[in-house]
């Protein structure tokens, strides 16, 4: 059997290297169009940084390492231009003299990945504007750096790439800028957990433009601008554009492969496209979204080598199938570190399904051992039904852990409510013996059982100040007089039975704290007077945040 | 409705606050027989060697903090000494002035713990024999440490808390050894993987004396002398208990309420007793193994916080059900981490459960960027049905999360060989594209489906050295020079299809290297030659652990 592959790196290398093991006498071929196979796509931006100082440690295999443990020819600098599905043939052209020549396959699979968005805008290709896909791209980038020492940098687009970068260039020492048109960096997130990614770029003195759109980019002053509608241009040493990725698919569409959202290639879950003995994986590929089951576009690493090893499977003549993916992802973003799995608000609303949330701000570890950090938690689930759907987490230790344990707790099927019977481990260096997720799980539980209702930061601003209703914030005198919402008394929770006079008979109570516990607690109180009571979701931590 | 509660610290204090959430009106009366309510347990060892500095973060709540919060009424320093179901009533000893008192009560929670478990040894009682429970417990010995600056500390017993000491105490200077006699520290790993933890104490040098039978303690020049069983004394300024633990259900007995495992109190999973009104939760009781289904002691935080709101719940007019216990539970030891869920091989063996494993090195987070490391990885399930049983780590960063990942896995039902599939949040700090976990989950994997067939450490010295069977090593010439198994050739894996002339036609082929990766691709080169292959779980690096 012979198999050709297109694309050397995550999802194309896995495959080779898996086919290899079941199949030892396949004759297997990579073609890369780059210069490197097996490259550390995840790594570019921390090479740029210096995090990462040696290139060789940008490359897990090369041609050379991959031939002499899997037999697998890798032709690097080797670019698949057209497929021929009925002849089961691939033309190839060699980057390195222009010769083309055909190459014929038993079997076909694409792992051709995803490209840079590029808009079209003018400018977009000048020399220092760049883009960051490959390891030629990043060397690029740091050889500009090296060479020219630019000051500053701006950086079209908040998405993982653009902020790794920021973060990199910027702890390098240069005045850094994001600006793009969205209203808020890093989409997967709520704008409202979002806040808490803009508050640490703004402390690490990233500037952001958000809600700007670029229109073009200028050569000026040895550097370049930043043309904008509206605005003034932004001028900076150099550009990088990250606007997003578009899966790399212009070979597949002229092979007359069925195609997806934005030009990705269809695969059933046994990633097989719509032509006979063609495979394809990775971020080129259309998959099914594991909560929403609605059609998705999902560029990430872990996917990818999945795809590539059940692709392999099938190809060896097994059956594998991919489950679909939640789409988790985590990304450090100077200290903090932000993760996320299943569907956001966002997501859930286009999907059609009524949502409802908690959010919380446990302990990274319990409180009396040092060291422990907050960290803000989302989790959201199906109204009604208690599905658990996504979660959203930032902080900074045990971040990632967390959203792990939801994405594993989504896999398994488990109700948000169950959450709370999650016996995970516990000793004080590592969690809380109510763990942030147990304890979502619980305030899930209190909403279920009717024990908990709430309120959210964008409903504060319409709550009536005509005194049809009570506002009330139950913090400290000291935390109250520091900072509080307009229109909301003061009464210390544990302050509360004995001033219960003071708050009006039959009317309505909104309670508010620090993080929601303490209003929680107040709510509970109240109930038991006979008030009815909402509690601020997320408390004025949260409210803080968000509307700062 | 008047609840009286037995023990203000984990279950209990949780279960009031809980209470009084759900029942403003409740009267609610908790009995502790310390000086202390709402104390971290937990946290007790590193008061003691000084890593939490101000004995005030050893209580979460005080008695007056409790009350003017949830007005609960704490009395401390107060015992239960009697329960009477018939007349609904407790006998209380105040033990401040010796007198007693009874207390009705609609409902009765028990939350009394577990105390150090005291053999009937000679010397037991002891001014300088100390056990952990308590914050006076606590005080007791930091006091003891601050007078008299022992030089030198035997613990007796090498379990969670055995091990915590031994750190607090080592980081402080003292010379310590810890003696008991099983062959291995923290039963709850098997003994393979206990190995490691013995690697960590004996290179931080804590001397281990295991597999020795303590027969006594004397008060000797200053000091104690532990008295062993066929061996000289050891000698010591300190001496600390712990064994491990055993229930705190005397009152229980006494008043007829049915036990179980070392009289710890029967309970249902709505943590009822099997006396009308009174509930117990915690350290005190029998629970289900959520893995085996079996009865089970399981005396850790998070199932007693977990039960002391089930049981407030249900005391409450609710319905809430325990679902069982993992026995999930990690321990710093040093700079390691250690951590496990499930059932291990010795349990699962006890529960009449036939078990395979897979064991693997991952490394903490992606090779290429900096400060990874490796962990040690080993995941039991049931043969043939690849159920998953359960999961211990050892290593450093990261350790915790993927024992969180597998516990929900467990949790969730999932199969082993769904491990592969779980979408796991992935950037270069945080984990590699594939995650351990789905690292492990495609080792089963490759069970199921008849493409790894392994050999462990305990078959090694077993294996035929008459040529009747190829022992191959397919690491390179370096890493075999530095140590290797006798009997085993080596052939590095990149030489081998070179080289395959040199392997013996038709005879099973043992393989092994450094982790089991490369001995894998061995094994699929030689089994597309039509080898019989077996590959050594968990490498070299595994069995010289286990075999030191
Ligand atoms: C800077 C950066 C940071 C990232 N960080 C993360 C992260 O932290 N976590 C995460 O999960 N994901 C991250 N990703 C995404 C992750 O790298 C991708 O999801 C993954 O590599 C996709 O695998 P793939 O095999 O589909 O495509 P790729 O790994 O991109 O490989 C595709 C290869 O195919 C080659 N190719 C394309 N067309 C042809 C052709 N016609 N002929 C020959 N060769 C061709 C390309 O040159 C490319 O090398 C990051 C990506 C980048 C660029
Ligand atoms: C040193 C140490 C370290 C630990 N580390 C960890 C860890 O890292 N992770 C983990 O998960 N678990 C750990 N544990 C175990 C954890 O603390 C227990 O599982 C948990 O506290 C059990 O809760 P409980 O309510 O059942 O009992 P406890 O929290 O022990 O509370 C019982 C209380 O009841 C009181 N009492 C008993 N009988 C009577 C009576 N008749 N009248 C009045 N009062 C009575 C006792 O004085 C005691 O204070 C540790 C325990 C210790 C001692
Ligand atoms: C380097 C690369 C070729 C490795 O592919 P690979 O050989 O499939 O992956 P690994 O080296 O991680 O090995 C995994 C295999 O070893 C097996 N394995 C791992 N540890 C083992 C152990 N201790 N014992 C036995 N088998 C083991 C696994 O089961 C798996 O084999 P399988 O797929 O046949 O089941 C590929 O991952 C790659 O190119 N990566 C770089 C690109 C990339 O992923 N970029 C995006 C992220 S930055
Ligand atoms: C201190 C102690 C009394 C606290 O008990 P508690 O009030 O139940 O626990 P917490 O303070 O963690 O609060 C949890 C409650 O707040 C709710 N909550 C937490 N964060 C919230 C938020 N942001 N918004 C709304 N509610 C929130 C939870 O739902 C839960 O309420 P519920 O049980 O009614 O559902 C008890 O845990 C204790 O004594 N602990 C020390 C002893 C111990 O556990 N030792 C062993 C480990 S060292």
């Amino acid at each position: 059997m012979k198999i050709v592959i297109v694309g050397g790196v995550a999802g194309g290398a896995t495959a080779a290297a898996r086919i290899r093991r079941l199949d030892e006498q396949a004759e297997i071929i990579v073609f890369e169009r780059s210069g490197y196979v097996s490259y550390a796509n995840c790594g570019l931006p921390y090479y740029i940084g210096g995090v990462i100082e040696d290139p060789e440690d940008l490359t897990l295999q090369t041609p050379e390492s991959f031939f002499s443990r899997f037999r697998v020819v890798m032709k690097v600098r080797h670019e698949v231009i057209a497929i021929h599905p009925d002849e089961k043939k691939v033309t190839v052209r060699n980057l390195e003299n222009g010769s083309e020549f055909e190459e014929s396959y038993d079997k076909l699979l694409l792992s051709p990945g995803a490209k840079p968005t590029q808009p079209r805008l003018p400018g977009v290709g000048l020399e220092k504007l760049f883009t960051l896909r490959t390891v030629e791209d990043t060397f690029r980038i740091k050889d500009y750096i090296q060479r020219n020492q630019p000051k500053s940098a701006v950086l079209a687009g908040g998405g993982f790439i653009g902020l790794e970068l920021a973060e990199n260039l910027r702890e390098s020492g240069m005045d850094v800028t994001i600006v793009q048109r969205p209203r808020q960096l890093m989409t997967p997130f709520d704008a409202d957990m979002a806040a808490f990614i803009h508050g640490e770029m703004r402390k690490r003195g990233v500037r952001l433009i958000l809600g700007h759109t670029v229109e073009g980019f200028e050569e000026k002053d040895g550097g370049m601008d930043v043309l904008l509608k509206d605005e003034a241009p932004l001028h900076a040493d150099m550009v990088v554009l990250s606007i997003g990725v578009t899966p790399d698919t212009g070979l597949a569409r002229d092979a007359g492969l069925k195609l997806g959202i934005k030009g990705s290639i269809l695969v059933n879950d046994r990633m097989e496209t719509s032509a006979q003995d063609i495979y394809a994986v990775g971020d080129a590929v259309q998959v099914k979204h594991a909560v929403s089951g609605q059609d998705a576009l999902i560029s990430l690493a872990g996917p990818a080598n999945k795809q590539g090893r059940i692709a392999a499977d099938n190809i060896c003549g097994g059956d594998s199938r991919y489950v679909g993916s939640l789409g988790s992802s985590v990304i450090k973003i100077f200290d903090l570190t932000a993760a996320v799995t299943g569907l956001n608000e966002r997501n859930a609303k286009a999907a059609g399904i009524e949502t409802d949330q908690v959010v919380l701000s446990p302990m990274s570890h319990a409180g009396y051992y040092p060291g422990g950090r907050l960290m803000t938690m989302k989790v959201l689930f199906e109204k009604g039904t208690y599905r658990l759907l996504g979660g959203q987490i930032i902080g900074y230790e045990g971040v990632d852990k967390r959203i792990d344990v939801l994405a594993a707790a989504i896999h398994g099927g488990l109700k948000a409510t169950e959450l709370k019977e999650l016996d995970l481990a516990y000793a004080p260096p590592y969690s809380s013996a109510k763990d942030p997720v147990n304890m979502a799980g619980f305030m899930i539980d209190n909403i279920a059982k009717g024990n908990l209702k709430q309120f959210h930061p964008r409903d504060v601003a319409k709550l009536p100040r005509d005194g049809s209703v009570t506002l009330l914030d139950v913090r400290t005198p000291e935390e109250y007089e520091n900072g509080h919402i307009d229109g909301f008394a003061n009464i210390p929770v544990d302050a509360l039975r004995e001033r219960l006079g003071e708050i009006p008979d039959k009317k309505p109570v909104y309670v508010m704290c620090q993080s929601g516990l303490r209003s929680y607690i107040a709510c509970r109180i109240l109930s038991g007077y006979g008030f009815a009571c909402r509690n601020l979701s997320g408390g004025f931590r949260f409210y803080s945040a968000v509307m700062h």
